[in-house]
């Protein structure tokens, strides 16, 4: 097999994470308990697969300051900086061109977004070493998919078919179909059954195939690639012309070769204050991360005010996040409104504090 | 008339207004909306009526520094420092003998609580002026009352009985009783009639009047008193002899001879953060203090954070206090509460948070 690559996705906002994420400190810079950071625990768990000179981290001019002071380990010129946030297709196919020049067009590829949590590193290696062998032997393009625990309504889903063969002893299947969000009855439905997969925007390939399929699916952004691949300082003039879109709308949706092996590591994408609750520590009133938090009849809420105390008196399933310069008090059920919240600020003229 | 003085009490913790008040800057030491402090708009709305050398503040060590840092106009022999707080009898007590010190036994005092919000300081004063006559020409002790707007079941009433003379143009009435707190059919009922007023905490007597009322109700605590007036140096030592309890329980409620004329200033003794609600600027999502308050359905919160920006989702009637080491949030309807957090704040060790 040829060498393994690993590409870290950690260009995003993740702004439900308003207030603790900003623009030059997002959601994968923030250790939301208080360890390492999202993105350095994604490199952390991928170092005994991989060594550091073959990580590559893309991110954002604003936070890149963040980002290399986070991974001094990761070699400075493993470290793309993206003009401007383009979505997951530009960045994969830049990043190809990275890989590419570094161990040619057989090299493979992990894609990582850098905003995951997963309990069990081993299983998520495990999977990916399977998943290169498969990209390797077979120039298929490779999901990661989670088998759902519950019926989930805010993520996509993998539609699994024909077994395709074994690497590293697991199972790698045919992605039939990518399917939306479903609606609660279809999710539970799915997560009764047994051919329906979380995707988890993780993927697996070789240089060679991603290349092909922007060929086949983003022609255009196929020839601004080559185009940076043969000069590297075009790249601020051709990335406009690389097409907008996610990976899986852009590329992933459109193929036929897509392989799968589900795998349970206790992967979370933690997309909201919500869903962070869980891996937070117990504290008085709920989870959380406090100096001290004092409870009167309170329970079930997030806290997250590291250094505060907190009291909470007959509050039940409240989201309170202490930034300093701003504090967030929010019922856990509307999580996803803290979009809204960043859009007033900015609309306010208030950037700074986004 | 013999000469007003005005002794403020200002010895309270307020500790239901944690965590901006604490044991050094208590509720009366701060600005609730941000302009003057509770204590100074007592003392400002009184020097209309009274010169700043015969206004008297009391007061405990730990807050002292703060009462006269906020009041240097008033000199600093009339910033009476209690050894202890023991309840409102000792403080009027002895505040008595210090304004017979200074005006002999015809001396007329007010005595007025600093933590209290008053709308319309004319009226009040009026008010004041015809009691100041009223106990100067009756030797009775006089309690102001403020006639009921809503079915309150947190205070104490006063039941009024039979005309007893006008004084300032205003008609002063006998009190038949005083009562405890109401229950809420009794409340209303009150709030009908025209015979209940809220007892508003404030008096007015002859030096020589609150003593003869020692004398007959607090034996013990006049013998003490006479000892202090006689050597104001032994003070320390006769303090614990004052029996500690408050005027209301010790004097008012034992007296036969209590005048009170109904007025009309817009009074709040501003009892938790949900009663200083009324009192604080419009916000989103309610009424507050910060730098910046964005609501997405969120309303009826009390919000106070000056110079924070402060974010609510999806959350009704929260009071939420930042005080910069520590955190509030709590149910309005709970803002009684407040008391627990700050006795298990106190059962931690965590006391320099109280």
């Amino acid at each position: 097999m040829s060498e393994l690559y690993v590409l870290v996705m950690a260009g995003g906002r993740g702004v439900r994470f308003w207030p603790r994420s900003r623009r030059s400190l997002p959601k994968q810079c923030i250790a939301l308990d208080e360890g390492r950071t999202l993105l350095q625990q994604t490199v952390d768990r991928l170092l005994p697969l991989v060594p550091v000179e073959r990580v590559l981290v893309v991110t954002g001019p604003d936070m890149a300051p963040a980002v290399r002071a986070q991974l001094p380990e990761v070699p400075d010129e493993n470290i793309l900086v993206e003009p401007s946030g383009r979505n997951t297709a530009p960045c994969i196919g830049w990043g190809a061109v990275e890989v590419g020049r570094r161990g040619g067009g057989k090299a493979v590829m992990a894609v990582l977004p850098a905003d995951h949590m997963i309990e069990n590193a081993a299983e998520l290696r495990d999977v990916l070493k399977g998943a290169a062998e498969a990209a390797s032997n077979t120039h298929a393009l490779i999901t990661l998919g989670v088998p759902p625990t519950r019926p989930e309504t805010g993520f996509g889903y993998l539609e699994v078919g024909a077994l395709m063969g074994e690497w590293n002893g697991r199972a790698f299947q045919m992605v039939e179909r990518f399917t939306e969000k479903p609606d609660e009855a279809t999710a539970q439905r799915w997560l009764d059954g047994e051919s329906h997969l979380w995707n988890a925007g993780m993927f697996v390939f070789t240089v060679d195939a991603i290349r092909d399929a922007f060929r086949s699916h983003l022609p255009e952004s196929a020839e601004a690639l080559a185009a940076i691949q043969r000069k590297p300082e075009r790249l601020l003039e051709l990335w406009p012309q690389l097409e907008a879109t996610s990976v899986d709308y852009g590329i992933m949706e459109q193929s036929r070769h897509i392989l799968v092996a589900p795998f349970r590591a206790g992967w979370s994408d933690v997309g909201s204050w919500n869903g962070v609750a869980p891996f937070l520590p117990e504290v008085a009133g709920g989870r959380g991360l406090a100096d001290t938090v004092i409870a009167v009849g309170a329970e079930g809420c997030v806290v997250h005010a590291p250094g505060r105390v907190v009291a909470l008196v007959g509050v039940q399933d409240l989201v309170v996040v202490d930034a300093g310069d701003a504090l967030l008090v929010m019922d856990r059920h509307r999580a996803g409104d803290v979009r809204e919240v960043v859009a007033q600020l900015e609309a306010a003229g208030m950037e700074k504090l986004t």
